[in-house]
């Protein structure tokens, strides 16, 4: 049993995101709005696991249902955006998810870990939600229209689509070199392979009708990956 | 509309999988197994990229359901092997899904890839089932045993849980190296971050309530992306 106090905050929460608070198992939700700097033991981990799957899941329906026509090369770069810390953490922020979570004092003055605490309880919430109903509605009526506006804004993106452009600007920004593509056989005559090579490392393989759209593919799989080894890098010399 | 005998033939494999054909969406179920090197329109690359969520969301609800009581880190490591591309390949392999799977010629003649067709074609076999009756239970049906199957073998195996010791073989058979381990600033006192570095670069961060745990959680991150890596790069000197 969650106290009232804390029951009156959660009901203000889903007030916020429009969820009605019939079908809501309130020990979940509570949960999820726990950080793990204020418990080691009953916290949102577990959930923020279970949700990255939920999220994967609404992300893939509701890109079938509204870019059915787009090619799965874009899908795939829409996808990686819309799961993305960075924008998981933009739409918690704008509901004030900090407000109802729990955490230590230390977390609370951190701005650095701020990013990752608001994307990991926004995923721990969809978990909540869904193993409340076992049924992606209520997650999808309030995740969609976010999931449109920032669709619309990726798309709208020159970058959107050239992948090679976008890892060949942060190749030679970061150790001024080029992206290698080396062909690779695929035995098969009508697709093409590719992997993308950046300081001895493969860091994706690609595929496609042409060596042009296996090499985009390759970029696409490499960028979010280089990205997230230098975010580390630059955090651990901050 | 597919042909008499393609549905006979599909038929055949609903039989074999034990899935009544009453619910099954044949025009989905046939694109599900037509292979890009047989025709680059009209191919399951796009169910593909939809199964691998239907598979990442059957995988942590029936961890939850049997596997509860455990680790987050323990269902991580089961989660990542799960979806695995050699898991999901053998688990179609054993149902004979090459049979059913319309390919190029040369693509029927190339061993090389074997696997990744037939972890590619099962992803997408799921997305048909799923998107068939927009329901889970199906496939719940069909995968929790070889689930329950593989994860008592995984979970018996001397090295589960201990990432470390896998990752440190694999440097040290590769490179003649040790992975090196940095602690970094997580600002919240019960809390431990820790990278692992191989080769310049940061492969994997870890969280935990030690820095034991958060050096497990990174090692557990960063093996499947450096064997990826590996594979990829033997698969290009071969």
């Amino acid at each position: 049993m969650i106290a009232p106090s804390r029951q009156r905050e959660l009901r203000q929460l889903l007030n916020r995101i429009q969820i009605p608070e019939e079908s809501i198992n309130w020990n979940l939700l509570d949960q999820a709005l726990i950080h793990p700097s204020f418990s080691t033991v009953h916290n949102n981990d577990y959930l923020e696991f279970f949700g990255d799957s939920v999220l994967r899941m609404v992300v893939v329906t509701f890109l079938r249902e509204q870019y059915g026509d787009r090619s799965v090369g874009d899908l795939a770069a829409l996808r990686s955006h819309l799961v993305s810390d960075k924008v998981l953490a933009a739409i918690a922020d704008g509901y004030g998810f900090d407000r109802f979570l729990v955490m230590g004092e230390s977390a609370k003055r951190d701005p650095k870990t701020s990013l990752s605490r608001l994307a990991n309880s926004f995923e721990a919430v969809l978990a909540a939600l869904y193993l409340s109903t076992n049924d992606f509605r209520l997650i999808n009526q309030w995740l969609y229209p976010h999931l449109q506006r920032i669709s619309i804004t990726v798309l709208a993106q020159p970058a959107f689509g050239n992948s090679k452009a976008a890892l060949q600007e942060l190749t030679q920004a970061n150790w001024h070199i080029l992206p290698e593509y080396k062909a690779i056989d695929s035995s098969e005559p009508q697709i093409f392979m590719v992997e993308v090579w950046v300081n001895n490392f493969c860091w994706g393989v690609g595929k496609g009708s042409s060596i042009k759209a296996a090499q985009q593919e390759a970029a696409a799989i490499a960028l979010p990956a280089l990205t997230k080894s230098l975010n580390s890098s630059a955090k651990n010399k901050s």
